[in-house]
Formats: structure tokens, sequence, C-alpha cells
């Protein structure tokens, strides 16, 4: 029996029609669903992104839901990582593919890439199917460009001292989580002399979605903050 | 008779299966596809990702697709905007709502940005539909993460005096159609001290698809390259 594949399938950033046709295509048959929740307590917002489809099935599937907290301490964490890896590892040798999803995509700040390294090393086959990120859907949602003609755009997920110096040379710069720092951010985006256009989207591409001007303080929501330099 | 609506739809890198669900519906229905090409004799890319569907239709539509040259001269290619612009804003008075059909997503380095602000300050309505981005099709493609924890990501269209200063403070760069410019690329990031790993993806997500280590110096290609600077 030939073992199965790990599938990364990027779910988009919350509207269940983001999902890529072949993403669709592979979660009406995959037989197994990983999809990682932050607490026990918590449902997945991936698999609530995808829950249409799964109704739709009448095979059988199983879905796994292993817990990553949202924590820093590296140590504690792997714990977490290979107790998952173990689970994804048993249904892979069994000859079952594993479709792990995740909110945006898999390559841009996704739960995936810890995974996908722990199960390659041990040689099992991995695939990635790209979803559509947090940032391009909130630039559509906010009727913004991220990048024309030479512009440069710069993706920052944690407001740091490399923050100041990097902004000075991005025409377009896509703050990710800004609720948890918005306070930083102001601070550090005021000291720029360019003129500024700053839009935050809330709970992007959801039923609840919000488009503020400025940065967005509410930390109740998945908020991402746009924003574009002018030159005057 | 209420006017027609412009809706921006990305279609992904090349794969028709990296369409989205909701651009799949909006292609399935909507009156007037517009599909720019670069010369008179080169048939559109956008347009061969999305004939999967427009030949399962049984219904009429029809297809623009004016000429969008590649030059610098931005008065020549202005001429070009009107008409275009013009062709669209005929059919929305119509009542006709017109899909443009953009490569990857239409915020990220679109043609569709130029027309938008022009169909949006006449009155129209204009919505837009986020497409899989170049960038994450090929970090799929290629295994590649594009970022990890605190990992800033910068997203390069040109190689121009900017870089050498963003480089500095980027985890991962994504430099967009490099077999343009290859060499000057080579030349700046190689002055970078750091280890990097460094891959170039050549038709992203296309039939011929190819992922090379380095940098892409052949010019027939789309190429795209993801450079991963690692601090030792």
């Amino acid at each position: 029996m030939s073992s199965g594949k790990l599938i990364g399938v990027g779910v988009g950033p919350g509207n269940p029609d983001l999902l890529t046709l072949k993403a669709a295509n592979i979660l009406k048959e995959v037989p197994v669903i990983c999809s990682p929740r932050s607490a026990e307590s918590r449902p997945s917002l991936a698999l609530s992104i995808v829950k249409f489809i799964l109704e739709s099935r009448d095979d059988e599937y199983e879905v796994l839901d292993p817990v990553f907290p949202m924590i820093e301490d590296e140590e504690a964490l792997h714990i977490y990582w290979e107790e998952a890896a173990r689970q994804v590892k048993e249904r892979l040798q069994q000859g079952l593919d594993v479709a792990f999803i995740t909110l945006g995509d898999p390559t841009v700040y996704s739960t995936f890439s810890y995974l996908e390294k722990k199960i390659r090393s041990t040689g099992f086959e991995v695939e990635t199917i790209p979803g559509i990120t947090s940032f391009t859907g909130c630039a559509a949602s906010a009727h913004i460009t991220l990048g024309e003609k030479d512009e440069i755009i710069v993706i920052v997920p944690k407001v740091d001292e490399r923050l100041t110096p990097i902004l000075e040379h991005a025409d377009t710069a896509v703050i990710m989580k800004t609720s948890r720092h918005s306070k930083e951010l102001q601070d550090i985006v005021g000291k720029d002399p360019r003129r500024k256009e700053i839009i935050s989207v809330q709970n992007c591409g959801m039923s609840d979605e919000k488009i503020v001007k400025g940065f967005s303080r509410d930390k109740k929501y998945l908020s991402t903050t746009i924003i574009k330099f002018k030159d005057q």
C-alpha cells in the first residue's frame, strides 16, 4: 500500500466563495481533514469556511482538530506540534491523504509551514494549494491597489524595530493582525513625513466585515491594515 | 434601466483550477468579458485560463480584447486606456456588467487599477474579486514558505536603487518578472552577506512550469524569483 499525501489547502480569508476550484475539489474527496484550533473551546475558523462542502458529502471522512495554542513558548508549542504530526503521520501511513486547511494561504504566516517540515522530513509527499491571502482580500474589499508600476509592497506580521527603516522604502505596507499593536504602529507611521492613506479591514470576507479609516484597535477582530504612502 | 457594474476578476497565475468559485460563477453568467492583450498578434493569457468556463456556456456573451501595449510612454498608453474605458463604459451604460479578467490578483501590479480609476470616477459601480497571486502560486510550487513568525516579506516589481536598502531589512523578497533584469538582481543580492535560498519559477501554474535554483535568465518565460535570507 502506498502512503498518503499531506495537502496544505489555503481556504482564503473568510468568504467560502473565495475557495479555489482545486481546494473545493480536494475537500469533496479527501478522506481526512486536519483543521487546527487555537483552544479546545474555540471552533476552527478554517473549518467553518469549508463546512458547506463537507456537509454536501455523502461519504465518510474524518476531521482531526488538534489544538495549536497561540503562545510564544517554542518548547511548549513543540509538544502540540509533535502530537499533531503524529496524528497526521498515522493517517498517511494508512495510505490516506490528509488535507490540512488553513486561513488565507499556506505559505503566508500559516501554521502549515511547521507541520509541512515535520512531515516532509519523514519522507512523505507534501503538496501545497495556494489560497487567497487576507491582504489581497482586504485590498479588494477596501478598493485599494496594493501595487502599481514600480511600487514596492512590504508585508509585516509584527510591529518591531525594523518597521521604521523598512517603511522608509516602501510604497505600500500591509500590517497583519494590527489590533494587537495599533498604538505602536500609529506612533511609527505618524513619524513618516509622506502623505498616507490608511485603511483597516476587520474580519475580511466574513459576514461582519468592516472597513475603517486609520488603524483598527478593536481586538475582537482579525484585522489587517493597508498603508499607501504618497510622495506628496 | 440601471447601469452595469465593472468587476475586476483575478484569474490566478495560470492553472484554471486556481480560479475561485466566485470568479468561476461570475464568468458563467456575465454578459461581457474584457480581456486585454499586449499586442494584436498575441492572444490574452487570462482569456486562455478561463476558456473552459466560457466554452461551457450556452448563452451569448461578448469578449472585448483591447490592446494595452507594454510600453513606458505614459501619454501613448493613455490613448489605449481611453479607448478601453470607452468600450467598457458603453456596455455599462447599456446595463451590462463587464468582467475585466486579469492574471493573478487585480490589486497586485494589474492593468485593472488604471481602468478601475477611470470607471469609478465616472460614477459606475466597481467590484473586485481577488485572485491567487503569482508569488503565492510560485511559493506553493517551489515548496517555499513566504513568511513565518516575525518575517518581513517584500514584493518588488522592478530592480532599482531602492532594492539594496529594502533587502537589508527583509527576510523574504519576491522579485516579479525577474528575467528582465536578472543580471542587476544577481549583483545586488550577491552583495548581501546573509545565507540565501534563491528559487525562480517560470510560467507558474502552467503546463510548462519550471522551477530553477537561482535567478531565471530566460526571457521567454513569466518568471518570479523568491529569495529567502537566513541569519546564518
